[in-house]
């Protein structure tokens, strides 16, 4: 299955992680060749990527904000859970794996990859059913973060056995009873960090897998953040409590 | 001016901060009147708003995500930096003010809005021009946290020089040539928090009014968070390292 990838920084990218098999490059007619546009067609070129120029408005029937410019490839390349315990294991840092429980909204799906991959976390895990997949909306949320990034779909509750079994404790994002707050709990070894829908949090089965809850503690008279922005702070704070391990590796 | 304002929680939190008049609220026909919905009904009757039941489709017109339910009132309030000064000043608290340079996308400002709320922000600067301003759809994005929160449009370098003389520092959120990260500087002081637009950051007058730069460190392949998730995790790093200050106060 083909389908295209829009926006200047998706299409890099997508270019210079080289996951996908790559069809086509379409710059829209009259487009300065300068910048990312430039390093763009540039990779495509290193990479023999047929390369057409297009009526503008052609690119607007491939997807969203296009910024003139759209690739063909195969669909997302989602990997297995094993790879990303290989790649937590070949990075020497303690593991750090994100797991979405049926998160519903492309926009939020992409800001957490975006977050994610900024901070260093090894890789997500998606469910099978009733969440947000790695669609070019999300591609262009993530700002092309998902090129890079390790994603899996896998159902979560045995997910959460088998990183339990290699040794991480799975902390679950919510405000509930005995949950704590990040000055309370140990964030600096390896841990699984799951994260709810948006209208209903996790699962009855995902929360009862969870060793303990992390809560963020707030004041103010709306009692909860955006849940792709109370994923990004606890991620942050968990990189912050590992002092940015990595950073200069 | 009138306005209509959609969606449960922003009609909701609109109804209980009581700071617009409002003139009519419209449920679909055939809602469950239970939960925020029965909220919502009970507040209106208390207010002596007109409510009327509406089909459905009816609702499509008057903005977004509508879940049933709009209300009409006037125009978003605005207060001016006095206002926001006062504010901080009861509130006992270091001040705590956030000016946004010209951010473009109603979701990103609705997401700062929220989590500014979330968290104690005294109040938000917005420029008067080339900035996205709060509309419904900015209500709708913050989950109608922007009814609470005190908001002003100015010129932001006259109000950086107002909080300035208030005794203020100014932190411009940039990663840039002498920035400093969170742990290198201290954030417990009174505090005017500048976020840049989307694409090109702080114009080059409001950068130079800063006291200093603060830069989140990272260490992906995407050296960049979402602006709003940039935003959001710096002032949650703030309020964190003013060990969450007036939390059960």
């Amino acid at each position: 299955m083909k389908e295209w990838i829009w926006g200047r920084n998706p299409v890099y990218e997508a270019l210079r992680a080289e996951r996908r098999q790559f069809y086509e490059l379409r710059i829209a007619k009259g487009s300065q060749k300068e910048g990312r546009l430039a390093d763009i067609l540039h990779l495509a070129k290193n990479l023999s990527i047929p390369i057409s120029q297009v009526p503008r408005e052609s690119l607007a029937s491939l997807g969203g904000n296009h910024q003139g410019t759209a690739l063909q490839a195969d669909v997302y390349p989602y990997v297995d859970l094993h790879q990303i315990l290989k790649n937590a294991k070949e990075s020497g840092d303690p593991l750090l794996v994100l797991l979405l429980d049926t998160l519903k909204d492309p926009q939020n799906l992409g800001t957490l990859i975006r977050t994610a991959e900024a901070i260093g976390v090894h890789g997500i895990v998606l469910p099978y059913r009733r969440t947000a997949t790695v669609t070019p909306a999300v591609v262009s949320a993530s700002s092309g973060a998902s090129e890079h990034m390790l994603i899996t779909q896998a159902n979560l509750a045995q997910s959460l056995t088998q990183l339990k079994e290699g040794g991480a404790w799975v902390v679950g994002l919510e405000e509930g009873e005995g949950s704590q707050t990040p000055d309370q709990v140990d964030l600096t070894g390896p841990l699984a960090v799951v994260v709810g829908s948006e209208a209903e949090g996790m699962r009855h089965l995902v929360r009862s897998s969870c060793d303990f809850l992390l809560a963020l503690p707030m004041r103010g008279k709306i009692d909860s953040l955006n849940a792709a922005v109370a994923g990004s702070v606890a991620l942050y704070l968990i990189w912050q409590a590992r002092d940015f391990q990595g950073l200069r590796s």
